[in-house]
């Protein structure tokens, strides 16, 4: 039922409900899962890759939850994980998760060191790299251990953060990795995360197009050296059709797509009309905490519990009331027609669902008024 | 050293550092404190509030650790904590903490049941109301457990979130909770949080004069029904001095003082400088982990390690480079000169402390670049 013992956990103190309580009385504010609409991303997005005959690594770092990782290999046929972190990695490593890549860069020696051992724990180790310098290091740690780490370099494909330019610097790492001991060259990196939440179809095409184009002509040079891809990696919840699509990327990373967000839905498909693939699965479940104000209902959800950084949440299946303002602890409510009460319930989607998901402990699955499944925010506070 | 036993933890995987480790090896991101700084904010606050006559009921919502709590009590004489919610109160109380106060409302009957058990947890417990139909709830939850809930009546000073306006309708809860089993009436709440941030000084003195006046009819119209005020309790680090010199409250609830941050760092003190009475204790530590552009470098402290609610954070003592964006893993450094290395590491100051410190699970307390404190952030996720 969940990858944690719950019996060591005491209800309402430190989860905010046990197994099999009515919707009702589980405790806000905090998130909880439409395990019907979660199931049915799963499945969607795990259809769309094998008919597309590409490869789903799901991106681990939205959700750091083993459970639901173990999900989406059941029911999206996914061929591991991918996160951001080397504890994160760690903590699905150690959850069961078989193969696992930690999209980023790894630089400081006690971190690679740890990445080094990862294998010991049963899971294909990869990660990106970016910087000749960093090679040696790598394979170092690879050897002192006696493990293979494998290495995708990465491309910035126009985000600006890491990663290097495409073709020749792409070659010259890759001949590196390939030359290390104890590496091996697995591939390239090539997430465009820049553009994955830009409104218009065509302008994130356009865009993913460009990296499509960079990647193909560096998949082509590196032939030409004698080193296969074995991954070509990248896509998201907002342009995975297009990487699926391009005859050269062979591995999906999407994450987003499983639960959703107030950002995510905002953008269209090809015909101008908001994307519709993918359900709400993710809610901060919130109550009327004060209503002092005729016009206005304070919550309980604020600052706490989820990050601005993409706005504000909205609420889920109600026009009559409006998510107004938010503080450290509290949200308010505009209630023009003073429809809410103290102790009534509201389901927010946030604005964004990876950093609101890392200010949790627990996802609460529920179906049919009930809750079926606690799982732990397994990776929280990995961020290191 | 703790109030936890790190044994338990591993290094590097749970914890980013190890007592006497040095400063240079921990790992990143994660939460620092300078002790020294920390110490002597919580002294100086503590010393103003004794010349000024007036308890200090620190705000444990900021940094959610007992560990800070109880050095704020060795340090600068608090009298007690307040919070923001009671399963946050709880973890005060069962960490040794005596009078604890929720300075909001609790209205869910399985929050106030578990309210009212905390007495027999041997703290005196506080919460605060704004409605006449929440005394009878409170009431009966007390009698229930044959225990005693303090209460303060909230009074809105212009937040425009909880609380009620100031006079009879105060004075008519504060009847209602005299005259209920099980609960004492204490005072009021009156906290003014909408203008704790505002930079200019005399607009601070003229918002907090408006709550003051307020306050003290009030407190004038319960004297008349034969009702003290044990506590009338309010003031942030923004306000302190104006709630101090009042003559009406007896009691300080600020929190943000002990670690500053870059926001309240933007407030002018009376002559119109930057206020200068606390010293940035708090720190994100982080370090550059690629650095693929000439003028670019990146860290590893992105938006799972702070709350940009208040805007982005600063480097500390560098005016050489500058933190320029922030994405969920990533943070971009302006770095002109190319001075950064890989692996060099960074002091951010974050915008706003109390949502950055909700995100981590320990603070590093350094001293002389050792590291000499391991401090859960004990309340974290007990956002319910």
């Amino acid at each position: 039922m969940s990858s944690v013992d719950l019996s060591k956990f005491e209800v309402g103190y430190d989860i905010p409900a046990a197994i099999g309580m009515d919707e009702a009385d589980i405790q806000t504010p905090c998130l909880i899962l439409d395990l019907d609409a979660l199931e049915k991303n799963i499945k969607t997005m795990g259809d769309y890759a094998k008919a597309a005959g590409v490869r789903h690594r799901v991106h681990g770092k939205m959700h750091k939850s083993v459970d639901i990782a173990k999900l989406q290999e059941e029911l999206g046929d996914s061929c591991g994980v991918c996160c951001q972190k080397v504890s994160e990695a760690e903590v699905f490593a150690r959850g069961g998760i078989k193969d696992v890549l930690v999209s980023n860069q790894v630089r400081d020696p006690a971190k690679i060191d740890r990445l080094a051992r990862m294998p010991k724990l049963g899971a294909r180790t990869i990660c990106c790299v970016d910087d000749l310098a960093n090679v040696a290091d790598l394979s170092a740690a690879a050897v002192k251990h006696g493990t293979e780490i494998e290495c995708l370099v990465e491309i910035d494909c126009g985000a600006g953060r890491c990663g290097v330019v495409a073709g020749q610097p792409v070659v010259d790492i890759a001949v590196a990795i390939a030359a290390a001991k104890g590496l091996k060259f697995a591939g390239i990196q090539a997430y465009q995360g820049a553009m994955q939440h830009m409104q218009n179809y065509n302008e994130r095409k356009e865009k993913t197009g460009i990296a499509i184009d960079m990647v193909a002509t560096t998949v082509e040079m590196l032939k030409q050296q004698g080193l296969e891809c074995d991954i070509v990696g990248g896509g998201g919840t907002g342009s995975y059709y297009f990487e699926s699509q391009s005859g050269v990327f062979n591995e999906l990373q999407c994450g987003s797509y499983a639960f959703m967000d107030a950002d995510y839905q905002t953008i269209h498909d090809e015909n101008g009309e908001r994307i519709s693939e993918f359900e709400n699965s993710l809610f901060i479940l919130t109550s009327i905490m004060s209503h002092t104000k005729a016009d206005k209902a304070i919550c309980d959800a604020g600052l706490k519990v989820q990050s601005l950084d993409s706005g504000l949440p909205y609420i889920y299946g109600r026009n009559d009331v409006e998510y107004i303002k938010c503080s450290d602890e509290h949200g308010v409510i505009s209630d023009p027609e003073g429809v809410l009460q103290i102790n009534d319930k509201l389901k927010l989607v946030p604005g964004h669902c990876d950093p609101t998901c890392n200010v949790h402990d627990w996802y609460i699955g529920v179906r049919g008024g009930k809750v079926e499944k606690i799982w732990p925010v397994s990776a929280r506070g990995k961020a290191f």
